[in-house]
């Protein structure tokens, strides 16, 4: 039947009775709190009761995944409610759903004993996905619970870093070899019945578990049954090492349109596998982790973290800025004294800097994506500093007129005018020379451009700008 | 055979040769320019000619992305050689794989005839992605030479603007009837042969193309072939209309780890499907997209674009920030007297007004994240201005008393480190308060939080903190 098939709207609808629920909630106990009359006790015996009735059964209707959405955008205390009446046997997977931070705030309400049921649900991969939240002695229970292999999965998991496609692998592996026909590959499907999600190809393997080639499973359905695998078999699949980095890896995904991929070991033999999904989290996380610490925010803060921890969280980023902020300081201090003779360098000196900081920071993204896709070499160098040192001077050159113009008209002085601009363009050229070399250099030396380029930019366009401009004027002004 | 299976490293290794033959070519094309002798020209044809072949033999061994990458990473120049290269054949694959800036140079290339047989190449809504860069007679031809289905459904792509389901999804959907054995089935796809990419399931409709269920391929792997579609079809799928938010089907696509799914018109009638590269790219391009304007970059930017174009790109932003600026040059003027009395102001105010704007922009970046996180209500908006705000006094007492204290040691003025203190706490009480307002109404007015909110708040703080900081020096100090 044509209703049977869920649209989207009626999740969104679904969450929305939700809120109402738990605001109905939150407004009882607020009741009950605050007035002890017995009549509010009725309340909450009634209304309340059926309040949550009707919340469980909403909420145990839902996917894992949008259980785990709701938990993310409540705070802490509406969470507790919504995961004690959350069915146990789908714990583990709302714990791998949802983000770290939220995770902690669930697995603080849970004892030993739950936590050790709710990793049990658990596929391998995933377990490794919250060990490092997982209680120490938890841990080891699941350990000495697993059989020999997985044990030995979830050991090799846990020892690849974030970041590689060791960490983002699964285990869901379904090995053919190539001499059998297509009869028997189906014999031995319909015997598994449950394939692993996505699995778009299986993997050809001889006996050494080395991998030989893969079966898409197109070919399965479109070849005759006596076919041997070995015949229609793809030999020219993506491969990956668990090692290899994961960007590299999501990378290929895009290029490449996959869905899953073997990960082997130096030795060709098979390990895992990548799915598309694993790498959707992936570039979702990244682009997420970045815009954070562009802003000098780690990602475990919550909105509903508590302040003492969001505190913690900046104050690392708000201590860099204020060193350089008083670099830039000391050096309006050393022109003090011309600035005592023309005061109107204070007000003018801030529009020179804040400009240089704009400007190198356009700069700077443009060569954080150019590194990106691999458009920066050293044979274009030259190219870059030529091309971005001209739109610097041109746009110095632009608004550098501009801006003398008006300091001309307010302050009436010629020669101040003629400052604002030249200091306009040497500042501007100064933010396309570092905006250049800033990020190249960090690139150089391992770290992410994209992250501290903007506070070195930052500090070299105000405190470059402040010495241009107040130097230039205590030169001709003075 | 074990080395066929390709691996990425073996592709960085062909890109390195291209590069490096690349860099040959161009070094005997600068010979021959600069001396015209007739050795050079002997080298020419000799070296020249087996260095082009070389290329060719190796950009044709590539899959189409891989072009379009290495054609993303190189000079225009260099651009026009690699593409004149390339086999005809793979031309629109390429032309759908890179992005609109190189487009537009590549196609500038190309005659009527060229980009015609380009075109024809592609599947109906490849041809809708690149028609907005094909030129009027081309696409005019290319409507007339498709067949009406196609053109329909040509028409109906391009009728869906950027950023929905209808511009992202494509036309190759596999239908097939519920009352029909898996048996038809199966011996319908081995006339098919060639599945379309990604096809995870098969869409079951009604005569007239409603849509009943989806029949994913494992059921059809795994059960007997006697069944019938309807007893094992899935009624639960996820359905994506024509005009929904690309960004709300890529969250369902990360949330139910979809591969395909089908796309219903209002009265649930097939009429495309999306798949999960469709979704990956589109992610991707959004995070691109969002950076860059985030700097005031329009994506159209490539590093090898004209200067004049750079200029043009850049200019508006830095407009923007140039009358910001000015605004608050124009508060410091109104204090111009006290700074003449007390000069250190001068050096102390920007450190006041640039920590403020570090700290609104945290604020910032987190509302962001929690607006699309779907955490921000009105019911929890008092929560988190007292949050915010609370973290602002923490920050503002501890990084004020630092500055104000190195304010006293440098000036030895105890009043003027009271002020710094005060100024702090209060120019970050206001960040705190703009960072959370700004974000929110310009989610409330429809317009994108992430890209204009940080110029905003920066103008606010650094207007703010020079009146906050100089106004409170006048009323203590002078």
């Amino acid at each position: 039947m044509k209703k049977n098939i869920k649209r989207k709207e009626s999740l969104n609808k679904v969450i929305k009775q939700i809120n109402t629920l738990l605001d109905k909630h939150k407004l009882v106990e607020d009741l009950v709190d605050k007035q002890d009359m017995p009549k509010q006790i009725l309340i909450k015996n009634l209304v309340h009761k059926q309040n949550l009735s009707n919340l469980k059964k909403l909420l145990n209707d839902l996917h894992p995944a949008d259980i785990a959405d709701i938990l993310e955008s409540i705070p802490i205390d509406t969470r507790r409610i919504v995961w004690d009446l959350v069915k146990p046997d789908v714990d583990g997977d709302i714990l791998v759903e949802v983000s770290d931070v939220v995770r902690q705030t669930l697995m603080s309400d849970m004892d030993s004993t739950e936590l050790l049921a709710a990793a049990e649900q658990l596929d391998t991969d995933e377990i490794a996905d919250i060990a490092s939240d997982l209680p120490e002695e938890v841990l080891r229970d699941l350990l000495e619970n697993l059989d020999i292999q997985n044990r030995k999965r979830l050991q090799s998991a846990l020892s690849y870093p974030e970041g590689t496609v060791g960490a983002l692998m699964d285990f869901d592996v379904l090995t053919i070899r190539e001499d059998v026909s297509l009869e028997v590959v189906l014999n031995y499907l319909r015997k598994v019945q449950k394939l692993p999600d996505h699995t778009d190809k299986l993997f050809v393997v001889d006996r050494n578990s080395s991998i030989m080639g893969v079966l898409p499973l197109e070919r399965i359905i479109v070849s005759q049954p006596e076919t041997t695998v070995k015949n229609i078999m793809a030999m020219d699949a993506v491969l990956f090492k668990p090692e290899d980095m994961a960007n590299e890896a999501s990378n290929a995904f895009e290029r490449y349109d996959l869905v899953t991929a073997p990960v082997v070991d130096a030795k060709n033999k098979l390990v895992g596998r990548l799915t598309v999904d694993a790498v959707m989290d992936h570039i979702r996380e990244e682009a997420e982790s970045e815009k954070l610490s562009m802003a000098g925010l780690r990602e475990e803060e919550d909105m509903f973290s508590s302040i003492w921890k969001s505190v913690k969280n900046r104050w690392a980023w708000l201590a860099i800025n204020l060193i350089t902020a008083f670099i830039a300081s000391r050096v309006i201090g050393v022109f003090e004294g011309s600035i005592e003779k023309v005061v109107a360098l204070a007000a003018l000196m801030p529009i020179v800097a804040g400009i240089g900081g704009n400007s190198g920071n356009q700069t700077t993204t443009m060569i954080v994506r150019a590194l990106a896709l691999g458009q920066v070499s050293f044979s274009n160098l030259r190219l870059l500093l030529y091309k971005e040192v001209s739109v610097a001077i041109l746009n110095g050159v632009l608004w550098g007129s501009v801006l003398g113009f008006f300091a001309y008209l307010l302050y009436g002085n010629e020669k101040l005018g003629y400052v604002m601009t030249a200091a306009m363009i040497l500042n501007l050229i100064l933010s396309a020379i570092m905006g250049v070399i800033i990020p190249l250099l960090m690139n150089r030396f391992g770290k992410d451009p994209a992250v501290g380029s903007s506070v070195l930019i930052t500090a070299m366009t105000d405190s470059g700008g402040f010495f241009i401009f107040l130097g230039l004027a205590t030169l001709v002004l003075i």
